[in-house]
């Protein structure tokens, strides 16, 4: 896919309103629709990078020091009791968008979703969702990095 | 648990023999027992650390550095078509071990791991493993990240 006609290079080109959290010279990180949890970000560069093997090895580093951040938020800011962090490269490894993207899920008690798999597989309840409560749950992440809560 | 009685601690200072096939200042990686596919690697950091919340942010890039090299090696040693990687934090998220380990997960045509599953999850077929599997696995990897493969 061309980077003009990629979903999340249109996301961070800022031609696609997304609820952004945070955002570097390298990356941005903004709430995934539909979330599989309350608070579900993707961590994304903001250059075109297909996968992991296309990505550079600065830039994947970055990604993974953004979700080390927003881990620590999401733990304060959303009472996560769990993260997983989630990357996928390659139709067989489950990748859907070939922008390099790595999922950081909060868990909670109550989520619904299985402990070895991400979201999407049944039994599955997606969580509330609609406009209201991502502005909700970014405007929470978004004061927790602005405290440096992690 | 203490860092003592650690299983990942163990293998790290070399009480408990793993296949090691990648190490440096900050972390070590080697072959996964049971594996979900050949070649499944940890890289996990040398401290004990418990989770994402208890480690360094320059330990946990380094993971991810570790993690982009050894991408690359095992699509060219492997012939792997697509790569996971996971990373659990918490018992809710499904962490097992309480030593921060970063899931390197190669994927081949014919594996069996569900695309949005990590493995254990139904249907799963074991790979071929064992000892000699096992090394043979190592080696390629070995070479590979010897090479500069990636």
């Amino acid at each position: 896919m061309a980077a003009d006609r990629c979903p999340l290079c249109e996301i961070v080109a800022g031609r696609q309103p997304k609820e952004i959290v945070y955002a570097d010279a390298s990356v941005v990180a903004f709430l995934c629709e539909p979330p599989a949890t309350e608070g579900h970000l993707l961590v994304v560069p903001r250059a075109h990078r297909r996968d992991i093997w296309s990505i550079p090895r600065n830039e994947a580093t970055a990604a993974m020091s953004a979700a080390h951040l927003l881990a620590g938020v999401i733990r304060e800011a959303l009472g996560a009791t769990g993260v997983n962090l989630r990357q996928n490269n390659g139709g067989r490894a489950g990748q859907d968008v070939f922008h390099f993207h790595l999922h950081v899920v909060p868990r909670y008690e109550d989520d619904t979703v299985l402990p070895g798999c991400v979201w999407g597989e049944p039994p599955w309840v997606a969580p509330p969702d609609g406009a209201e409560a991502r502005r909700r749950a970014a405007d929470a992440i978004r004061a927790g990095v602005a405290a440096g809560t992690a």
